[in-house]
């Protein structure tokens, strides 16, 4: 039953998509909002009520034995990075609310499937923009950063997909409840143990430069003497390796870090093999579970590009940076799921979240929250990453065993 | 009279070009085609008889008082870089005939304004197009390269602009004689000098890799473990920075050489700055005075490739290489124009080029070649190139002084 309603709505949702390889549902994009539609038409079947917010999140509710304590929202977002994975933890929030209805069994508080709008950072330079827009924390000049592909504002978006950014700003945000969600693992970890499914313990947070370059000086490629040359990709090279020095260094004291250059630009109608190549685009993610160790890479990048323009004679531009904080979810939390899953007869380990996710931000803002990692493989934001279904399913069974009675006991 | 002529004709030459930045006229186009006309036209006031053969190469004659004798051929080509420069020697090769028709003297020997097809090798992955179909030299799997823009092939190129690709093949090439280039320095050796033109003994021969790539593994930024990563930027970033060390390292032994990557792509649709990027495409160039420093760049190139796929867990694919020889000038035709100098109170220095050039091709093919050098400023193959018209005015001079009686006493 609970794999019925997982497959049925995974297939649904990946029917929409710009064309492949993989998938790709941009944040405010029509396909994201026709996403939204095919869970807003599963809540009706079980009928659920279904609201949006202002900023076009969607919220279906089933009513609970206590309408007044604070609500269970459990869900997931449904855009994607371009080319990304097929898998989403929103068919998981739908599959719960299935099992309490054909159970017959009434939640113990209203269940609130929840799904955010434009989670993945990558469209626009803003962090959770669903979720903090849910919480009343985002701000007007968020609301103007530009998608990287059609450049026109966050604003303008939400608009034409349904929201209204004028009452956004205006709040209030949701009251203080609980949010749990499902989400595929980004890394290797669970399928190489070969576990179905694992606790978060907290979200990594993440400092950014999206759009940082480095100015050099066109020249001969077999003309200009060494000791004339500005190539940038030289100091970008350098800039590369020696935070990759780093890095290095910063695990070996075991601290937590990931460092990524995920896109470089050395590749304009300017650019030639007989060129030295006179600029480069760059984009620079640095991730830890710690903010001190943000800070003290953001510092040690300044000074490399201050050693690196000295040496080599170019100009390094960070440009703006987008931050995310590291975000603790709740132990208290995590214990009851523990417990939930101990009756289902299954011990899932205890884990850090690499990458961002909804539930920091809601755990940012004082909520109890928490995140159940499914295992996958081939890694994650590409088109080739896979999950089990079943493995999904385990992860309903768990937060049915955990918040449901009568779920518990079957 | 020099002066005007050189001035008139670059200014109708740099007309041609498609939008900027700088000038843009690729080998084979309607441009560059266009240019030749320019040059044709200015040869006709001048009543030169002007030819083509079939590689659309120009040649315009004005007779000697020894037809018999193998002329002098003074020329160079019209294409551009990607956003080029503004200066090449082919205004000087039309200034040195018109000096001749204009004081009434008769050269020794026929002078043949030259102006070859193609030099500017960014465009197909074959070296000195032009001036080796004049030789006889180009092959039939050169004329199938595809022009990196269109991906037609040379011969679709030639044909169009006025070529036959068959009698290309066909041959014979010209027999040998006597061919002086006029080009712009590459480097900023003259400028920082502050002398207006020199002689070149040489010319480098270069190694590339025009269509490399190196293939890691799509990841997602926060959650792949480093350990698990195989990132195709810092995979590359590490070849970069290796060749950089064994570049510094060849020099400080006193050798020839140097290394460029003019062109990096990890910027498709796909990279992002929340994936670990899964490819990156590249070129190299590596040139150098003497073959035996290629060979040994090349084999360094491949074991550090080898070390860097064992380390990182990527693959490299190096693609094609294409080559050309560095190539010795005729050190007695250099003699003789060192002297002509000297008959105008000048006294060239004698110097490399790092840049390849038609006179290599010549040379090469046993000729008497011979280059001169002319001063330029910002660098070479970007849109600042900057060149005294005065400066070619004395090279034209040094010309006039060495191959004409009368011009020589003026």
């Amino acid at each position: 039953m609970i794999e019925a309603t997982i497959g049925r709505i995974i297939e649904r949702v990946n029917a929409l998509s710009l064309p492949g390889p993989g998938y790709t549902r941009p944040s405010y994009s029509p396909l994201e909002t026709e996403a939204h539609a095919v869970i807003a038409a599963e809540a009706e079947r079980l009928a659920m009520a279904v609201t949006h917010d202002a900023a076009a999140n969607l919220f279906a509710r089933l009513p609970g034995r206590d309408r007044a304590a604070p609500p269970l929202y459990v869900g997931s977002h449904l855009d994607t990075v371009p080319m990304g994975g097929a898998y989403d933890g929103v068919a998981g929030a739908m599959a719960l609310a299935a099992a309490f209805v054909e159970s017959g069994e009434t939640p113990p508080v209203d269940l609130i499937v929840t799904v955010t709008r434009a989670e993945e950072s990558v469209w626009f330079p803003v962090s959770y923009i669903g979720s903090r827009a849910a919480l009343g924390l985002l701000t007007a000049p968020e609301l103007e950063a530009r998608r990287i592909d059609t450049g026109e504002t966050l604003a303008e978006h939400m608009r034409r997909e349904g929201g209204d950014p004028d009452a956004v700003l205006k709040g209030p945000g949701l009251a203080a409840a609980t949010f749990v969600e499902m989400h595929i693992e980004q890394g290797p970890v669970l399928h190489k143990a070969a576990e179905p499914f694992a606790l978060v313990t907290g979200v990594r947070g993440g400092l950014r430069y999206r759009n940082a370059r480095v100015d050099g000086v066109w020249a001969h490629s077999g003309g200009a003497p060494r000791e004339e040359r500005a190539d940038a990709v030289f100091a970008l090279a350098d800039l590369v390796t020696a935070l990759d020095r780093h890095w290095a260094a910063i695990l070996a004291k075991g601290d937590d870090l990931a460092v990524t250059f995920g896109r470089i630009d050395a590749a304009s109608s300017e650019h030639a093999f007989a060129k030295v190549p006179g600029n480069a685009a760059f984009c620079v993610d640095i991730r830890s579970g710690h903010d001190a160790v943000l800070d003290r890479m953001d510092s040690i990048l300044k000074e490399e590009i201050a050693a690196i323009e000295a040496r080599r004679g170019v100009i390094f531009t960070l440009g703006a940076q987008s931050r995310s904080k590291p975000a603790a979810l709740s132990a208290g939390l995590n214990t009851r799921i523990a417990e939930g899953a101990a009756r289902i007869g299954r011990s899932p380990r205890h884990m850090l979240s690499g990458g961002g996710h909804d539930a920091a931000a809601f755990a940012s803002a004082g909520w109890d929250a928490a995140m159940l990692f499914l295992c996958n493989w081939n890694g994650s934001h590409n088109p080739h990453e896979a999950m089990r279904e079943a493995d999904l399913a385990l992860a309903v069974r768990t937060l049915a065993a955990t918040f449901g009675d009568r779920q518990a006991k079957q």
